[in-house]
């Protein structure tokens, strides 16, 4: 019986796909099946054996090549690593014009469908040298670290004009997809515009086109809000896909994450560590993932007055059945306020 | 510390919301967080205890109400039962005019949101009697029949014109969603059109527009290709968004599932038993969801010339992490035709 990875036999560069009928970029990457996981069994406990772990100092042969680290000198001990990721998504090596490269060009396979070739970055970003520190265990100033290298990375990124959207994200936990339990972060940067991303541009669109304004830019109903800070809010949103999501929004309009400069990074460091505090205390320390929801990188000025950044972090709570992937319409069982009310009201200690 | 279910202290109705930022419909179903699960621990195994299932034969009395049996005798023993859920993520009941109800009229909150009331149905269709019968079991005949029973719902829904859109679909194991074991198959009957739906819709109508074509009655590529029988073919779409995903296409023309007939669920039944069999045998008895894919319910003239229906089955072999909640775009490890070529090759004893 050939396994799903066992029919990979050669190995093929990847490919980005779509069809007419779904007309939804996919990305197919044989290179993913191969990663090794240290969760043993689907539960979001994190094994505190970091002798076999690549992402744990003093282990740092044994990862994909370093991009860079914080602080920079190669002598003294990192706080935080961004390193290529060794079983990446896409290919940063693939770009003959011939095979529809990054020249960006697109190869049609009859009329059924549309491929570009895989090209772009897959980076990690492992936010503490030690195996059993979490992100939300760091100070305020160091989640704002790991954040500032996000964005060092993108703006490295953003010198490839064939890179159109970077996606910043987080697995906390096996149930929220993590294969290393090493606390770490990702970078995918793609040379085409996700689908949620397209669909949100348009639809704060149409509310700017309707009301001069930004969506994000508006006054929070007092109910969905739980905590202020200088420079950032986290609301539960109106429509919260899932159960306890949260946003945290900046409170001045900015379409790029990578416009954070060094005091708002610590405010936002800070928000995030309590909004993760918040959440394990309440909801049992559950998997999370989080997700940078920015603009693409050459978005045009008129868009950027109705594109607003936010970072979005949803628990997993529960998983999602035939019918939201039929439909992709999701059940919430938790109303927005009665979430949003519960995380105001949550004392951490 | 309040779990998230509760919360809900007092039981409302459900709503359904968008928001300027996603613009998608998202149901909110306090009740959906109260029902019961047969499954001990996440994984695909059935549990064989019928005694404390209410799906099994003899329980009858511990389901929600029967909507109709298969033979229709009510003192006859049945193969198939149709009932109501009683744990429903939208509802039969409402419908005052003022708030919103089954006039299908929208609310606004503020300008940040829009509400419609949650009117709708959320059925069950027990499929076999017996507690440890799966679906692929069944004599294609029998599954014919559990496809027509839905056909039939369908066809009760259909008299509703507030209802827009009927999603079938079944979750099999509890990494794809089951909360219960017994084999079964569900029907959610929205009051509105789900994203997925009108996508796929607008860009099915695009290749139509270009071609003068509908894009699944073409010839699939003989590499995506696994099954054919008199009336259906079996495919993995070109740009699968899920490792082994499947397609089941009507090969004539037809929009919607429920004009499916006597003789076509016959040949259905058995190109379905097929599939899933060969899932089970290759991919080891994994977890699967299956989602039918048709036509809103009133769909006009023109449009039914480039919708098309099918059914798509989806093994649950990895779970997905952030990038995917983020972006919309999902990663593949399995190129389509390598797929299609391991479930050619695949022999079911
Ligand atoms: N020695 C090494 N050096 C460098 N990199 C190494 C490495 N060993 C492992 N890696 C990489 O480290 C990453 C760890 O990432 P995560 O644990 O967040 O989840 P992963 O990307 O595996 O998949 C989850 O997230 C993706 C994206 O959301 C989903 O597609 C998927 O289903 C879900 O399980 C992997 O991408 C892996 O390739
Ligand atoms: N005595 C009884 N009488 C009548 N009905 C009864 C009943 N006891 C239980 N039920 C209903 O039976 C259904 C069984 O459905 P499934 O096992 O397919 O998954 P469920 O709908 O729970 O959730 C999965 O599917 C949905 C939709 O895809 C996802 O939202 C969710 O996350 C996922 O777990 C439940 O909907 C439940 O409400």
């Amino acid at each position: 019986m050939a396994s799903p990875s066992s029919t990979q036999t050669q190995s093929r560069s990847p490919e980005i796909r779509k069809d007419p009928v779904n007309n939804r970029w996919v990305i197919f990457s044989p290179a993913r099946a191969k990663r090794p996981t240290d969760f043993k069994a689907k539960s979001p406990q994190n094994p505190n054996s970091s002798s076999s772990c690549p992402f744990c100092i003093g282990n740092e042969h044994e990862c994909a090549p370093e991009i860079f680290r914080v602080p920079p000198d190669p002598k003294s001990d990192w706080k935080i690593r961004v390193i290529q990721n060794l079983y990446p998504a896409l290919s940063r090596d693939i770009g003959s014009k011939k095979d529809g490269g990054p020249d960006g060009e697109m190869r049609c396979t009859g009329d059924l469908g549309r491929v570009v070739t895989g090209f772009g970055f897959h980076d990690v970003v492992i936010e503490s040298p030690v195996h059993s520190v979490q992100l939300q265990d760091l100070e305020p100033r160091e989640v704002g670290e790991v954040l500032l290298a996000c964005k060092k990375r993108i703006e490295q990124i953003k010198e490839y004009d064939l890179i159109k959207y970077v996606q910043v994200f987080k697995n906390h936990g096996a149930s929220a997809g993590a294969s290393m339990s090493h606390s770490h972060s990702q970078l995918l940067a793609l040379p085409v515009i996700p689908p949620t991303i397209s669909a949100r541009i348009n639809s704060t669109k149409e509310y700017f086109d309707q009301t001069g304004k930004c969506c994000l830019c508006e006054v929070q109903p007092k109910d969905l809000q739980i905590d202020v800070t200088t420079h950032f809010i986290s609301i539960v949103p109106f429509a919260a896909t899932f159960p306890f999501e949260i946003w945290i929004i900046p409170r001045n309009h900015s379409s790029h994450f990578h416009e954070l400069d060094n005091e708002k990074a610590v405010d936002l460091g800070g928000l995030l560590k309590l909004t993760l505090r918040k959440i394990s205390v309440q909801l049992n320390n559950p998997p999370f993932n989080f997700m940078i929801q920015t603009a693409p990188l050459q978005a045009i000025d008129t868009q950027l007055a109705y594109i607003h950044w936010f970072l979005q972090i949803v628990p997993q709570l529960a998983g999602v059945g035939g019918f939201e992937i039929g439909t992709g319409c999701y059940i919430n069982p938790v109303f927005s306020e009665d979430a949003a009310k519960v995380m105001r009201e949550v004392n951490v200690p």
